[in-house]
């Protein structure tokens, strides 16, 4: 038997700002290799002009809220709700076009070599 | 700008196979230091009297549904609701001890050395 502590429970979803001036990030899990983020956002958007253009892969998910997410080069943003998941390819430069005003958009990003 | 093709957006409670007499599981990110599982379970528990033992660490997140989850030495399982998250660290032995029978609990589980 272990005599280890038990883990602690969290939620995603929970003990957020009440006023989010600006996003709110916290490293849920860090190694050499990889991190993984909680981020909130409740009408943030990359501001005009800027991407980013990472040197790591992101895989991220959004939980709840919505937001969208403009690639390089395509026409329009992805409207990413509940449950939307994708890979972003290091390099592949990407902005945040707007994430919902009215709630708060919760997502999961793993960054990754 | 990019040629790459624009990354494919999934969702996480999507494609599940509509039967599941067993736990569905879906590598979504794979390197040589983690791998990032989809989990998706409908009253599936460990059988009796069996425990994961796993070389690796475990962050684990439950999105939808709901569980119980024993950790060795525990009285009792933590009851597991959407949003919930805990890191299980490599050899800390624990089962599921139930999910939900009436609905479809997906997990994301991030094991990582």
């Amino acid at each position: 038997m272990s005599d280890l502590p038990s883990p602690q429970i969290e939620n995603l979803f929970c003990h957020i700002p009440a006023q989010l001036s600006e996003e709110f990030v916290e490293i849920l899990v860090k190694t050499t290799y990889f991190h993984l983020e909680r981020i909130v956002s409740q009408g943030q958007a990359t501001p005009p002009g800027q991407w980013y253009d990472q040197e790591t892969h992101e895989w991220v998910a959004l939980l709840s809220g919505g937001a969208g997410l403009l690639l390089e080069g395509d026409p329009e943003p992805v409207v990413m709700r509940p449950g939307d998941h994708l890979l972003i390819p290091a390099r592949r430069r990407h902005r945040v076009e707007w994430t919902d005003p009215t709630q708060q958009t919760v997502w999961l990003a793993l960054h990754f070599q």
